[in-house]
């Protein structure tokens, strides 16, 4: 594949977002720019480029993974900066996309948290966002710019159908029913799935209820969007374990491990946990259960497909010829 | 109870929700007042007001089914003659909102027409929309504007309370089984739920698996927000009957029947199709199974709730109560 | 005339403007992209593009002539899609404006729909608009986005002053007096015009009082922006052949006939009606005294000039000089 | 008739509407503020209110004629200031519009500096414009904000119809052709009227080809919306005494008399020029030939009955109906 | 004083500020309702309003103190949650506005995110800002909603004069000069005051040339509007002290102490420090020097002049009369 | 240094900056268009282009000194006719900034003109401003749209160096006292400064109480940034003189001399007065006393960074560097 080296553009990498957007550089062949950055005394944080942006297409690779509001404010301000430099326009490729759980009142009186931060990213002036399987893909009709909702799946099914194994894949809750239909269809595993059948029994608590589809015997892929603590996931592999699954793997998008990686490390039933570097984690490279997909070479390809104006379709057809 | 009689307020009802609207007037004692409406020989609306709206609070009651662009565009219109005629605020009783499903990139380069309707409303000058059962709740954060979602399954618990059957609720597939469980809690009919297990087969063509939880020789209710053509419904019907179902009732709060009543008038296994007055059925009052359960109580008192500025959770506490 | 062959351009042509669109597409030697559309049983349109239009200047044919609702609606919808699929400016070319002569408040608490379909195109995301003999020229400050009010006596002019015969330009109302002369000047026809005066004698209702202006042994040309119905241009060519006009024929840009053509047919005082592609015709050609003029080459040219960065004054000035 | 005594309410006057402010505020028994007026040495304003303005309803009575960019600018800026001192809504009664005669490009790559002018309005933060014959009614579309566009000719019919003479109504140009049979109409003067036809022979240039109805031997009454120098009108009473009219009155809703009354005074064919207090004449109060209508009942009950909530129409009908 | 016992109205009283909230209430008699709050592992939060505020004027007394990033995304989370659930207006008591002091493009390509801050307030649904003591005051035109930037002098000045030493008035830089002059007289103090003369040396570095203004055996108090490390004030002292300063008190309206209290705790050439509780400083009421002035009385007066529609400028006069 | 021939760029000079205008266009070899301009009798104007500006880059070198609101509405009215005209992005060089000083609420209910002047040039349709040396920097906050603060020191200190006279820079209040430094700084003359010391003794009024550093014997700069009437300035000549100041220059970057001139001709302790020529002086070239340095070559490098897409911080440098 040849790249158009065109010159009017500026790649930024977040601080956490440094080691993919580095990686994303190297895949295009295209310098990344750091962010000049101080965090003062009392909290406030100052951002800016080093270098001329004016005129130029800027892409921003960051995520708003934990600490969220720190990450997100920054994000605010740095595109602020941006806009007020001069730059043509702004394209922020947000690996994570926090609060996009807050995407509906969910009782009277909530916000839609969700649908603020597409309201703020807008303000503040950006153009375009790019984002990778959003929590709900309903979230691109928060914002009223063009809004890149990537899918993952393809990363995750060439790592899989290198594997001499065949899986089941197992959605933990009825809404990730479409998701894990998706990625065993790629797979071509003969379309099995299961799904984790839960009753709500009070607020923000739910109760397994039994495991529909059949998992005796065989070797499972939990599939979701985020694992946030993984409590829900490790009842959810409980689950499969008495139904007689044999090997377990987890596998999300996003792995976020609010409450650390050891509760997978030190859990038996656990094969492995697969998630990509949508957030960063240089800090897990010691466990030996983690495995991290790189989104580099994916998102290098989208951001390439931005700069020569064509279709991000035709790249998840070479993906799923296995072209890449 | 007891309403504050405010005559600064002017309710208006839309042709094609004028019946609907007159009994909600009868409900709250309040004056419907219809639209002046002419349609021209080239296909042009003009709506307006015949009396004053000076600084009044103007509720319209409408929806926008078939035909959909029509109805729209008449709302939109008519909105615009209030705001330019110095309407103090704008409330939008929207019984059915018309393109909800399209509230997402289904593919890549498709529209998300729920979030431009959101826009559309905006923008003409509507303060504040109402709305019933939405398909997707997240179309709440399609707006910036408040948007009171209401909830419709208190109109159905209190009909089939009343009832001596009891029902398993059936969810026609993977995405409406909180819709089924959450019936099934006002119910109290020891929490059965089933759902249509399907699988896509085709662009917008997808084949029934079987049926996941146990319905033989039990009553069943496939519960909807939306009942279209019917074909989905009337298949997921034939499987309940092959797994043993006995009675079989199709309850949804929006009934469409996109081409007509006929098909579920003549299927046998279908005993009844209960459906709410959010759209007008008045030419389907020939049809024997259908049954049409009104909205105009509790749409009362949801428009005095917002007049006495009192909260609306507390109605839904009273009808979980069986006050009404 | 030479053409920058731009490669980042998509020109569309909607599906009720799709033989001018496809006219235009010749005369600039430029393909023609249709819309893929699809309507559901219950009325609702989806609309977007088969192709990338990433970072293009896409261009929509279009006109939102009956039924106007349901173009009007799919406009906004397909911008939508553009909007969301990240085109880098979207250009309506709109050869008919539906609610064009809804441009003030009549009366009391009457809408200013014209000025809503500019907020509507606005909202879904149009960046420019282009259009041909609007009803009133003041529309164009209902925009705040560039609009292009093209001139059809142009069109009009060329093809009259090919003629052996000598008319006198007559307006139909006080309104389309400047209309007229204009045509007038651009034929060299020692600018005679008559107007046909008439008095209003209740809403909507008015009586003709006489002709103002010389038409007796003479060839008229009664010409207006819109034939709607036509019962007031055939009312006008009524009192015309009362004061002694030889050949009466009728002409207008937008020709809707929207009680049929058969009037028009029929009526032996009636030499002809010219009218131009604006809306289409293919359903009339059997009629005989119906003669369209087509818009495919003067819209061909201002399509250029927008994407050449050149003025349609030139076009104009070439026009006016017979160069086409 | 009993006027609320709404305490909410402020009612500015602008300097150069002072004195129909203060008859305003005596026909409605309100207090009338004046505003604090500063200008610094190098031209610039400083406008502001010496009361509080927090949260009521403040009316300003202003008018944006000669130097209509200092006024113009003196009113934004005065919004603005009531804006940022917490007004609840800003009510601007403009009895007159500058650059009202911009609504169109009139040629390519002119603006329109009628909408510029209500954008800005908007921008300052006015909630509702309250207007009195605007030059084209059409400027109402340039607003998404409320705007009452009052007709003057109630105040011209009540004033001649006491007067013994019959006259015929006479447009200076096609454009004004509907008012004056609006304002005959209201006089029921058998509805006569006449028109003046002219013909554009260069830009800005027109000559008058003649008189469109019969004047001879007959008083008339030249209606026109604007005199501006005057010497379009001048030249029309010209044409109607060739014609053979009797006695001749001008009369318009707003005199500017851009260059001086004296042309009108020393003209011994005019009679009488009529125009209201939609401007200031104080300074012209010598010249007898000129007489000055007061709109000051007519607007205090305007102002009312949006402080009542009551309907415009109303007004017009009790003055249709001789009441005032 | 009497209040209005409004009952359209909810207080709430956010954590941080919550003590400065209840004495608020307790001034003027009126509850102040908690917000409802969460953080999640992730440390995302969710906030909303236990009660309904339907149509109700809702006041957030609230600061953006540190961690001023958690503490803005929970104001703008909890303002979106007051919107959607139809509040009628939102009125954000912010005592201490963070970012302030990013208030220009320091150098080339900087944010101004004291700007972005005002965006993100509107954004998320704020109808007014009520704020004290602003960095710069030119951050009320950051807005385009009322903001009232309310004078912390009379708390301190009322508190000064109450005390038998007399003082003079020092601005540790030169921006603060005029602040120091107003603080003066107010005290009635013979008018003097001093000024640290400071050059800047490098990047965020300046060093103290002298004291501008005699202080030789004099009392002063170094009065600014920030303490954040509190570095450049504590270097002000020893300069003070070098030119003999007798007693030296240190007064700012908001006092971070983002470096712990403890230095100016152990500097015996302080003998004083007096802040405001703008912020929260409960776990600084061990230290002995500290002295906290409340603001509660004042904002209470506030509070209620705005829900009594009566002047703010009136309280000021009864505090420099020293009324309270 | 090389220039970018881009001929997709218009630069129009507005009358009262013609003469710079010509000046830049010679500089950097470009054509300079005039505006369009009519004055009309009533005081109206009417502003536009009469050469295709259709997807043009678009500078218009302008100034809003006195006559401030005819300036402004002029350069309002001609944005919008660009902005209707098809211009793709129009970047305002605005070398005086009128009503700069209304930068916040100077006391309770005033307007802050400066934001609204901000946002009437956006509303309009101003994609960029330019401006130099504004009154107050965070006057840049007041827009959305990006601004360029030029600096004018650059082109004070080239001038001085060259001089063989060693200076002090005064400033006239506290407030200007950085600016004094900075140019002090760039013209390495061992940063020595003086501040001239103010008291408020009134409403606008203000007394001097003493010069603050040391001027005796030495020759000073007394530097501003705007020279309005001169007051001020010559109170604070007279002040320095009295210290044993040598030769008196005064220096500001704009010179209203809302005055006229002879107040500086005639006294005689100033020696010279510098200004540049933001804004015109072409009348006043008969004083002896006056030099107006030109920014011409400074403001011409700054269009071409913006349509060269380089950075304007290399500019600066060349100029400290002394290669201009």
């Amino acid at each position: 594949m040849k790249f158009n080296m065109n010159n009017d553009v500026v790649i930024f990498g977040m601080d956490n977002s440094w080691e993919l957007a580095s990686k994303i550089g190297k895949s295009i062949n295209r310098e990344i720019t750091p962010v000049q950055k101080t965090t003062f005394a009392d909290g406030e944080q100052l951002l800016f480029s080093n270098i001329t942006v004016r005129d130029q297409s800027v892409f921003i690779i960051c995520n708003t993974s934990r600490p969220v509001n720190d990450n997100l404010m920054s994000l605010l301000i740095f595109i602020d900066s941006l806009k007020r430099a001069s730059a043509q326009r702004i394209i922020v490729v947000m690996t994570y996309y926090g609060y996009a759980r807050q995407d509906r009142k969910a009782s009277g009186r909530q916000p839609i948290t969700a649908r603020l931060v597409a309201d703020l990213l807008s303000t503040a002036g950006a153009d375009k966002v790019i984002t990778i399987d959003l929590h709900n893909p309903s979230i691109q009709g928060f914002f009223n710019i063009p809004v890149d909702d990537l899918r993952g799946q393809f990363i995750f099914s060439n790592e899989l159908r290198a594997r001499k194994d065949k899986f089941v894949i197992v959605s933990p809750d009825h809404g990730g029913a479409v998701r894990a239909r998706q990625l065993s269809e790629l797979l071509k595993n003969d379309d099995e799935i299961a799904i984790i059948d839960k009753r709500r029994t009070g607020p923000n608590k739910s109760e397994i209820m039994g495991v529909l589809g059949n998992v005796e015997g065989k070797n499972v892929i939990i599939y979701d969007d985020i694992i946030d603590t993984g409590g829900t996931i490790l009842n959810a592999a409980h689950a499969l374990k008495k139904q007689g699954a044999k090997k377990i793997i987890i596998a999300a998008t996003h792995g976020l491990f609010s409450k650390g990686f050891e509760m997978f490390e030190n859990e038996s039933i656990i094969d492995e946990v697969i998630v990509t570097d949508s957030t960063d984690h240089s800090s897990l490279s010691h466990f030996k259960k983690l495995r991290v997909l790189s989104l580099a070479q994916f998102l290098g390809l989208v951001i390439e497909a931005n700069l020569n104006k064509t279709s991000i379709t035709e790249i998840y057809n070479a993906y799923s010829q296995g072209k890449f």
